[in-house]
C-alpha cells in the first residue's frame, strides 16, 4: 500500500480523505496543487508530508524549466508556499530543507531539475528503508502476544511506505508475534477507524476500532498490553508531538503502568526546540469537529476548538523508537546523544 | 426544555437521536414504543430513562384496564419488558420498583391505573426538584470564574428537568458566577456536541465543544478548572459508572490536580453493589461506532467494540454532590452513611 506515487513529472496522491470506501488518486503537476492537498490533509502523516513537499518542490523546478524561468526563484517560492501549509510536523521542514540544500548547489536549467528529482525520490526511498529499520527495532519491544493499542494511523498511508508506529506492529507480525489492535477512531478525522483499520484488514492482523475515549478502560480491564503511536515532532528533551489524544492515552497508559511507546524517524526529531512547549501546534477549522460526514452535529450558535495536536512530555515515554535505535529514559539524554550522532 | 411530557394517556418523548436539528416529539400510547424508545436512546439520561420507564408502567396499566385485563399482571410484564432495556443505570430499576410497590397495593381498575399515574408524575416533579437541590449544592464548589469541563449530556434532557451534572452548572450561572463549559463531544452518539452545545446556547452560557481526546490537552495549557460529570449508577464504595470516557477523564484531572466532581440524585446509588467492577456495562451495536450519521467510516472487513460506559473508582473523585448534599472523601464512608439515612 502506497499513498504516493511519482510518474513522469506527476506526483500522485492517494486522497485519504475518500478512503477506505474510495480510491481516488490525486494528480498534482503544480506547487500548489501539492499544498493544498497538504492543507486538506488529503496526505498527511509526517513523513508522507515531507515526502509529498519534496516532490512538490521538483513540480516547482519542472514548470520552471519548462516556462523559462530560473529554479532558484521557484524553489525558493514553491518552499514558502510548502512551508505555510502546516506547522506541526517537522519533517516537512526538514525535507523542504534538504531540498533547498540540492537546489543551492545544483544551478540552473534541466540537468539541476533532473537533480532535485533524483533527491526527492531518495529521500521517498530511504523513509521507506527507515522505516522498516524502526519496525525492527521496535518488533524487540513487543512480546510474543500483544494487544497493542495505537492512535491515528501511522502506516504505509502516513509515510512513503511501510509506517512507524504501526510499521511495528506489523514488523512484529512478520517476525511470527501474535498481535491483535485497538484501533482508536481518533476523531475528529477518524484516521483509525477509516486508515489504521483499512491497513490492518489487508494484513489481516486482527484490529478491533473503538472510540477513543474507550481506551483507558479498556486499561483498567487489562486489556492492553502496550501503547505505541508516532510523532509529529520530537523536542531536544524528547517531548513529543502527536495527533491530539495522544497526551491522554499517555497519561492513562501511565496511571495503569501499560508501556508507552513512541516511533519516529530522525527526522521527524528538531533540535533546535528545548522542549515541547516551543512546538506549533496547530489550529484547525472549527467547522471540521462541528460537522461529521457533511452533516452538522451541534445547534446553531455552537463553537468549537480544534487542536490537530498535543503534546506528551518525555516522562511519559517509555521509548522513542528511532531507525537508529530504541530511545530509553532519560529520554533528555537519549535525544541528545541520537542528535550528536553518538547513537 | 423538556425531554418528556405526560399528556392524558400519551408519554411524549423529545427524540434525542434528532436534536438539535430537529424537534421531533414521539407520541407513545404502549410499553412496547416506551421501552424502544429508551433501547434507541430517543431518551437518554439515567434520571430521564426511570422518569420514562414509570409512565411506561403506567401505560401498560392504562392499556389493561381498557381491554379488562388485569393491572397487576400488566405490571409485571411492562416492568420485565422496561427492564430489558438498558443495563446500566439504576434509575430505571429504581423507578421499575417504586411502581411496582405502588402496583402491589393499588388493586385494580380505572383507580389503580389513576393511582400509578399519580406516583409517576410524582416521580418526574421530584426529580427536577432533586436537581435544583443538588444544584444549589454544587455550585457551592464552583468558583466565582470557572472554566468547566464536562462529558455527555446530564442537563435537562438527561432529567425531567435542571439536569445534574448540567444543572450544577446552571445553578451556578444563576447565582452570578461566571461559567465557561469545555463540552467533550462524546462519541458515539454526540451528546455533548448535539445536546449539551444546544442547551448551553439556549441558556447564553458560554460552550465551546471538543473531541473527548483533547480534554487532557486543555488540562495542561491550565485552561480547564474543574470536571463535572453525571453517574449512570455509583456503587456502594462510591465507585461510579458513567457514559464512556469518563474514567480518562478522571485519571487526566488527578494527574493535573484538577477536581473532578460527579452530581447525582440518590436514585441513582445502588446500595447492593459493593464496588464499581460489580456494576453491568452495556456493549451496544457495533455499528454505531463503525457508521456516523449514518455514513460508514470503516473498511468492509472492520470491527468495533463499543462499551457504552465505564468505571471510575472512588479515589479519583473529589466528591459526590447529592440532592442531600456533597459527600467528600473517604467515599466509602460518606456513601454508607448517606445510604444509612446519616447525610
Amino acid at each position: 500500500m502506497r499513498a504516493l506515487g511519482w510518474n513522469d513529472g506527476e506526483l500522485l496522491i492517494l486522497d485519504q480523505t475518500r478512503l477506505p470506501l474510495e480510491e481516488r488518486w490525486l494528480h498534482c503537476r503544480t506547487v500548489e496543487e501539492v499544498a493544498e492537498a497538504i492543507e486538506g490533509m488529503r496526505v498527511r502523516g509526517a513523513p508522507a508530508i515531507g515526502v509529498a513537499a519534496a516532490f512538490g518542490v521538483v513540480l516547482g523546478a519542472q514548470r520552471a524549466v519548462e516556462q523559462g524561468r530560473r529554479i532558484s526563484a521557484a524553489v525558493g517560492e514553491a518552499v514558502a508556499r510548502l512551508a505555510a501549509t502546516r506547522p506541526t510536523a517537522v519533517n516537512l521542514f526538514w525535507a523542504l530543507s534538504r531540498m533547498e540544500k540540492v537546489a543551492e548547489v545544483a544551478g540552473e536549467g534541466r540537468e539541476a531539475a533532473a537533480r532535485l528529482e533524483r533527491e526527492a525520490e531518495a529521500l521517498m526511498r530511504e523513509d521507506e528503508q527507515v522505516n522498516r529499520r524502526i519496525g525492527r527495532w521496535g518488533a524487540e519491544l513487543i512480546p510474543q502476544r500483544a494487544r497493542i493499542l495505537t492512535h491515528c494511523n501511522t502506516g504505509a498511508l502516513a509515510t512513503a511506505a511501510y509506517g512507524t508506529a504501526l510499521g511495528v506492529i506489523r514488523a512484529a507480525r512478520e517476525e511470527g508475534k501474535e498481535v491483535e489492535v485497538w484501533v482508536d477512531e481518533t476523531r475528529p478525522f477518524f484516521q483509525g477507524a477509516r486508515l489504521t483499520a483499512y491497513e490492518l484488514v489487508q494484513e489481516g492482523i486482527k484490529g478491533t476500532i473503538i472510540t477513543d475515549s474507550t481506551a483507558a478502560a479498556l486499561m483498567a480491564k487489562g486489556w492492553v498490553d502496550l501503547v505505541i503511536v508516532g510523532a509529529d515532532r520530537v523536542a531536544a528533551n524528547g517531548d513529543v508531538a502527536n495527533k491530539i489524544g495522544t497526551y491522554g492515552l499517555a497519561i492513562a497508559a501511565r496511571y495503569h503502568g501499560i508501556p508507552f511507546y513512541v516511533a519516529a524517524p530522525t527526522s521527524t526529531f528538531d533540535g533546535s526546540l528545548a522542549d515541547g512547549r516551543a512546538i506549533p501546534i496547530e489550529e484547525r477549522n472549527p467547522n471540521e469537529v462541528l460537522q461529521v460526514a457533511g452533516v452538522r452535529m451541534a445547534p446553531p450558535g455552537a463553537s468549537a476548538l480544534h487542536l490537530a495536536f498535543d503534546v506528551t512530555p518525555h516522562s511519559l515515554i517509555d521509548a522513542l523508537i528511532t531507525e537508529k535505535g530504541v530511545l530509553r529514559p532519560p529520554l533528555p539524554d537519549a535525544v541528545q546523544g541520537l542528535l550528536r550522532g553518538e547513537t
